[in-house]
């Protein structure tokens, strides 16, 4: 099958695209800069292109407060632990995995591809509206009535995984970590602190996998990695 | 209501700003640029917020090859007359519509808002997949999803109307429709031979309202508007 696969170059979408490579499957990779401040992760995405010789395109969105998000707008910070519902609530950004598998759809139809592949795990459901189940039934069928194509393929292969076996599977692919990146903060080095470096820690603790992550200081919340 | 409206400047988004606003709803405009070689269209989006003192946000796609159009890509040209599925095939730009309308929908939960407008209509239903009634549904099934608002609000109150209808609606709520633009060439004048030329002259000739466009030359093919 070929498939536009979105990558952040976080764990995640890193392991989907070594995944789905193994498969046989054809790609062509796609990051996205929707202002999100940890733009550091586009060279782990360059990265992973460069690893596994597959091609890269580039969109930005650009543009005023259309995402209200502490991951966007520098007058919210990113919240660190301990973690409520309402601080992990300042993570969302509204509606950003319509607006991003939207973009993969229409570069899929331009380049007469079967669909796309997305990294959305089921660690997210909670939080994240557009990462669950019923997400991605919508999204199928509104795909399908926009492109016109009634067999486009959305590829969700951790829709109901947890993040420690995609951990697994990525490790069992060879996905060399230390080359992903997942920190909100978008430092020099992972934070540690942010919800999704704890995220990360525990996924790797779960798996019983070695973190190859350098992380900021020792002051971490979520674990031990 | 409050609604993000997305605003093309052409003479359908600028009507149904104008019918929004005697409505009594409050809306704020997003024009969005997306490669369209008829960017000249932002200046008449930007005729109508200030013409009725609504805020007008802006948000630019930037990126290589993700819409594969004439409508973009500098290597098609856009086609004249006489029409063909194929020659007006070459005018869709793939999903297009839901991409910006999930921008749209993106701004209004940022904003705090009841929902969407956009302006699809029923000329275009079959030509274009994403402006068709069932796009419509899985849209707002999608949106309510992924907005995690069950009651997040789609307008589209020309979704069942011809285009001439909107030029009799515009005309009832005094759109001066010199200040909207439809051209897909994007001069300084409308070409009056692309199919967006000849289906607003067509509206015009329908509706029996006089049309203020000035064309350029006299070898209009759709009509004598």
């Amino acid at each position: 099958m070929r498939l536009v696969t979105l990558i952040s170059g976080g764990l995640d979408s890193v392991t989907l695209v070594h995944l789905l490579k193994a498969r046989g499957h054809e790609q062509t990779l796609l990051f996205i800069d929707y202002g999100q401040k940890h733009l550091v992760e586009h060279r782990y995405a360059c990265k992973c292109a460069d690893r596994l010789e597959l091609p890269l395109e580039g969109v930005i969105i650009a543009g005023a407060s259309i995402f209200e998000s502490s991951l966007i707008n520098p007058e919210f910070e990113i919240p660190k632990g301990p973690y409520t519902p309402e601080s992990l609530a300042m993570t969302i950004v509204p509606n950003r995995n319509a607006v991003l598998a939207n973009l993969a759809a229409a570069l899929a139809v331009s380049l007469d591809y079967d669909g796309i592949a997305l990294a959305i795990h089921a660690g997210d459901h909670e939080v994240y509206p557009d990462c669950r189940p019923e997400f991605v039934e919508a999204l199928k069928i509104l795909l399908r009535v926009a492109t016109g194509q009634e067999n486009f393929h959305v590829a969700t292969p951790f829709l109901h995984w947890r993040k420690y076996r995609i951990v697994l599977a990525g490790d069992w692919h060879g996905v060399p970590f230390g080359e992903t990146w997942s920190c909100y903060r978008g430092g020099m080095l992972h934070c540690g602190m942010c919800s999704t470096c704890i995220e990360r820690k525990n996924a790797f603790k779960v798996a019983g996998v070695y973190d190859p992550t350098k992380y900021e200081g020792n002051d971490a919340v979520g674990g031990d990695a």
